[in-house]
């Protein structure tokens, strides 16, 4: 079943909603209780640590944004957010546009805010000065908009990132990274879904962009954990272990409590693609889910 | 205590977190446990009726968004996406604009999508045709944008709203309108939250926007349910129960089964807001609430 197949019928049963838009879907009642359950899951396997539990919306500061290169490295992702701030006259002037069917995004002007790509890119410039411990754990999910339309459920153009995120030193942001790749083929397991690991890079934008991602694979910075999600090929990234060494430290002046540029690395589980792996692993109907799979994420 | 002070002991307290943005904050894992119960309680006190579950992500199609009258109404707190589509050439010029620190919208074409400014709005444009029964009952929860940066913590930019709608004949939704004030006071009630229900009106944009106002008033199709929640004013609308008559239905071409024009009711409950009353009246150690206010919120 190709991936176009698997959303018609994830259309026909009612689990998705179409909107008119690829990668912009509505979720059933029953999904969300597996996206909820997937969240609480992430929670249980990781408490042998502390986490300070944030949540953010789906906006970031435009300014906070315009102090990362994301422009510079994805700006086919990015979503800006633009508003009208103009007078009764002005006013006319953009139903004139719209009553015209002509692009209105000339009446319009720059929000203070643009959509986050990722959970913790909210997080990062709240950080800027000494980190309040030598290692900072937080917990963070929140929705995320990546401007990539496809037929592919999988690929949503907004869809949800639950993350553990540390900063603090090179070692223990490398032994973060690495400890969740193992974690991550474990909570896999667990939901009796084939998984494995492979190195990966992000989707670096242009010409400047494959020397990103050369560079980026040699260091093997990101390990992605695939499944098959929409598809029977192990070709989705579920789980995304990253280490970003000193990359947000710098854009944000974050240091750790002995002076250095603080590291960071998270470890993000995709939680609209794991629901996805699990229905089309198990079936749509979640009742009859194996049990193991069922007391994994309903304890 | 004005909303300014209230504001700042949030931030002190580490219960909402700054972005330098005003009405943009990040919600501490307390805050997200409150509006979760608080979404749980409507269910609960919803469960006399039974409600189709969806959820959409924050986003809206921008087709169906045009198909509104919100950019007539409202055009000051929408959130447009624009996203980059050019080639490297393209990707040079606004470079060179981010860096001038000048405005990079002209480099931006607009995405297929806009924030949704209430969470029923993804609803109506998935319903075009004719509804599968007599009334059709949705729960929908989600973060909505609203483009009106202010102090008040109160008003937040994005924010969630969780709503009750019905579509159906003109009596149902009437009805269904009617019956939620006195749920909603109900409501309050049982979280020892003072709360009057007021005659409301929409902010409607400019001078024509007066006289939307004014009639929506005169009608009584919005009535909101206030409390006291950044200051000790009840002026702080925390649920709102609205009727659309056939706004929706002609908008989307939804048709009830005997062929008319299906009309539509909403009850919203804002559970930022709702949050935040429930911290000032209550205080912010959670555990220390009244018994009775906790039993309702985690039976």
């Amino acid at each position: 079943m190709d991936s176009a197949t698997f959303r018609d019928k994830l259309f026909d049963a009612g689990v998705l909603i179409p909107t008119g838009i690829d990668g912009l879907y509505g979720r059933s009642g029953t999904f969300e209780d597996v996206v909820l359950a997937l969240g609480n899951l992430v929670t249980r396997v990781s408490a042998d640590n502390a986490w300070t539990r944030v949540r953010f919306p789906p906006l970031l500061s435009r300014k906070a944004f315009e102090g990362t290169d994301y422009l510079k490295s994805f700006p086919n992702l990015t979503g800006s957010v633009h508003t009208f701030m103009g007078d009764d006259r002005k006013h006319a002037e953009l139903l004139a546009l719209v009553d015209a069917g002509a692009d209105w995004s000339p009446a319009l002007e720059p929000a203070e805010v643009v959509l986050s790509s990722a959970a913790c890119h909210s997080l990062y410039p709240t950080l800027t000065g000494t980190l309040a411990a030598d290692t900072v754990r937080y917990d963070l999910s929140g929705y995320c908009f990546r401007h990539e339309p496809s037929i592919d459920p999988a690929r949503m153009q907004s869809f949800r990132m639950h993350e553990l995120v540390v900063l603090g030193d090179t070692d223990t942001t490398h032994a973060h990274r690495e400890d969740w790749v193992q974690r991550g083929l474990d909570v896999m397991a667990s939901l009796e879904l084939p998984a494995e690991a492979v190195v990966a890079n992000d989707p670096f934008f242009g010409r400047a962009g494959r020397i990103l991602a050369a560079g980026q694979r040699e260091e093997a910075l990101k390990i992605e954990i695939v499944t098959a999600a929409s598809t029977e090929q192990l070709t989705t990234a579920v789980i995304s272990c990253n280490e970003h060494k000193d990359h947000f430290g710098v854009a944000f002046d974050i240091s750790t409590r002995d002076g250095g540029v603080a590291q960071s690395a998270c470890v993000g589980f995709g939680l609209e693609r794991l629901t996805l792996a699990l229905l089309r692993a198990h079936g749509f109907d979640v009742a009859d889910w194996p049990s193991g799979v069922r007391a994994t994420l309903w304890p």
